[in-house]
């Protein structure tokens, strides 16, 4: 019998994670001998919430540019299900791919703005154009889910948000790319042990409701679980009834105080959280557990934190879910939303004539800006390291007392770049949030940010 | 230099792809020797557009229960880094873990309907536990992808639906199960090129905008490209302006016509699209091009689709990105929406007691509805073959005059079901559609459709 199919991609898959119009506009591009050297950027024109952008992914975009090769076995399929256009040297060209060019890049957790350049990629037509589904693909989704966190953690100040949302993102990546997006923005954690093992992220987790429900009463199953965790028993509540959950943690709890453990928390999982929440403190603080943590989950975005606090709610940590690994756009205010991607693009912005003179290019489709030329973003801070404008310029303009956003990631297909720890870009995420000022991060109506185009950019859009 | 991690999942780290609630749960049940035999059903409560669902992901639930194994480096890892609470039989328990249970389930490209159990799962609590995220990640994906293409299938009737979408998918197995679960539903194909090789999808390109920006005049582009693919020319004509572009296809196609090939379609990408597509088949119709197609692409979903199908643009076939591998949840009418994801859960529902009998579970969470025990689901049709009402009951008992639609797939830990191609899958979820009254397909507000409980069920879920 056949078995069914997992349907995992193996890295030596990755070549054909590719549009199809890739491959046939480069075959187009290998018949004509169209080897220009070009710049592709990869930018966002509008931010689905807020003012900002984090940026990330970069790591998942490199490790592919690094990796990718055409194997024998892949090119003979193409071969043989493409058609008769698809028979000439070009899949030979393709068995010999190796990318040779260079990415600049605004490093991972950079806070960044619409229409900035977030990655430029330099080098011949068609390796530039072989990068661009999986670029798309992973800075579109991990860039979103950074954004969407970062407003949560923001909100949240000295309280925990956790990543909850593996069985609602879409597919096994999306799991485990969200809670590293998730973690680089500032979450505490995520409950899915393969991200903690894959990025070395803390993982989290208690019980579900069927460990409860299989048991003859709640409190059983409390005792059962502390006595498997004593040193780490967090008791999810909300099964029957969440006060008398309380109530038979409290138990619990007397009963590991007696083994020397403490309660470390509980977890309301449903109902009105900020009622539940401060009734849930005040029996654990009449009962002598002041130092066990509430912890709480439902359906959470930026919104409900912000008014769960807002609402004076002694709740010491979120757990998110769907709305963190979707990154959904909704706003509760106007009620609009619905679309839960990034709408990143990567656009071809210059060419290197035959003269070696660039050559800018811009695409004229009604509604849709496109700044010519391979271009730089700089950032201007105040006196107190507080970011205050940024100038998008052409690439080699010299902006006074600025600093470039895109660094080297790779020259001529050498890796120049050191990847930091996740740890590290964490802590730099956070400063870059830090930097941004306050009236820039209200969950909404913030204002735009300033961005200007630098002199000649803006004389070279101008004139297009 | 340390290298970038592309962060792929291989098959031997399928067993971390779980949340660590599962493995502290499970740890506990094990301390306890809490080894009953449950059913855990998996089902969704609310449909997020339309009264139907389109299940679907049933083949990776499989794949992933047969080759689910806990490697000897895996448990290192969690021994290390979980704590000392972890460090007991359990890890040896895990290294032999083999799924020894009973899996039932509606085919894929099966209709149901909410509250319906679309998987049950009946084995030892750990094993059957084991299998919650990764059966909620996949499941609640397809499930979310296959009845939002089924919508846009259905309404755009004889013209085609392709899959555009693995840039805005979230990640690359979002990318790669899309396609899957669109190809299932009725898609005509994809844009991804391995999803085209994994499953024997059509896979179907055109050009970027970029390849004809990155040459003198769009007319050259278009020679260019038809060069080298003069059986399968589609031109994309919104680079600059969509009326001149498809006079410069004309131009182009007259020159295939000479060499004995045809244009076969054009493509639009922006702008008012009814409007510009009836320009565009006049133009083409007046030069003789009355069989080039035109197919069109920006944004769409099923409301825009039915837009321009009730507006009678001459349009062949839609290209749907975005909206479809998120699975967009928006209404256009009420303006409500937001989260792109399927609420599936699966529940505890059943738990054979010490004397053999079952033991009916449910959970009180205020406003959150669990029918107990294990069940199946029995559909009647009407003399025209037309789904008529569904029946939800446990397990045996019988209905009479009605289908059972849930069937064995593992029994005993043995795979007896053998899975369809996606190609007959697909001709099944299409006669499924066919079977579900107009009514029920309408893309707003189509009523609910009846499913009732049996008897016995009646009784056990008033008495909870």
């Amino acid at each position: 019998m056949p078995q069914p199919k997992l349907g995992l991609i193996t890295s030596s898959e990755l070549a054909l994670f590719m549009d199809y119009y890739e491959l046939t506009s480069t075959k187009a591009d290998f018949d004509h001998e169209n080897d220009a050297v070009v710049t592709q950027e990869y930018f966002v024109r509008s931010v689905p919430f807020g003012s900002y952008l984090i940026a990330a992914g970069l790591e998942q975009v490199i490790a592919f540019a690094m990796k990718l090769r055409f194997e024998e076995k892949d090119l003979g399929w193409l071969e043989a299900t493409s058609g008769p256009d698809f028979r000439n040297g070009f899949l030979d060209f393709l068995m010999n791919f190796k990318f040779s060019g260079d990415i600049y890049a605004v490093p991972e957790g950079t806070v960044v703005f619409p229409n900035e350049p977030i990655i430029n990629v330099t080098g011949p037509t068609i390796e530039v154009q072989l990068l661009e589904t999986y670029l798309l693909n992973v800075m579109n989704y991990q860039t979103l889910v950074a954004t969407k966190t970062a407003r949560m953690v923001d909100i949240a100040g000295e309280r925990t948000v956790v990543d909850f949302g593996a069985r609602r993102a879409h597919g096994r990546d999306a799991a485990l790319l969200a809670a590293r997006a998730a973690y680089l923005a500032g979450a505490t954690g995520t409950s899915l042990v393969l991200a903690g093992k894959t990025w070395d992220i803390p993982f989290i987790g208690t019980m579900p409701h069927s460990f409860i429900q299989n048991r003859p009463n709640e409190l059983q199953a409390f005792r059962e679980y502390s006595a498997s965790f004593p040193h780490n028993t967090i008791l999810l509540v909300d099964t029957y009834d969440t006060l008398e959950g309380v109530r038979n943690a409290i138990t619990v709890g007397k009963e590991l105080n007696e083994q020397g453990y403490r309660l470390i928390g509980v977890r309301l999982d449903s109902g009105d959280l900020a009622d539940l929440s401060s009734k849930t403190r005040k029996l654990l603080d009449e009962a002598g557990f002041e130092k066990t943590k509430i912890f709480v989950s439902s359906d959470l975005d930026e919104y409900q934190i912000e008014e769960l606090i807002r609402e004076g709610a002694p709740i010491d940590g979120f757990g998110v879910g769907t709305r963190l690994v979707t990154g959904a756009n909704y706003n509760p205010i106007s009620r609009e939303g619905g679309v839960s991607a990034l709408q990143g693009v990567y656009k071809l912005v210059e060419r290197i004539g035959k003269d070696g003179h660039p050559i800018p290019k811009t695409k004229l489709s009604v509604g849709k800006v496109l700044l010519p030329y391979r271009k730089q973003v700089h950032r201007q801070t105040d006196e107190n390291r507080m970011f205050y404008r940024d100038t998008i310029s052409r690439w080699d303009e010299v902006i006074p007392d600025a600093e470039p956003l895109l660094v080297p990631i790779i020259q001529k297909g050498v890796l120049s770049y050191k990847f930091p720890s996740l740890q590290d870009s964490q802590q730099y995420c956070r400063d870059q949030l830090r930097q941004l000022p306050k009236s820039y991060r209200l969950l909404i109506e913030a204002p735009v940010f300033p961005v200007k185009l630098s002199p000649q950019l803006e004389k070279a859009a101008s004139s297009n």
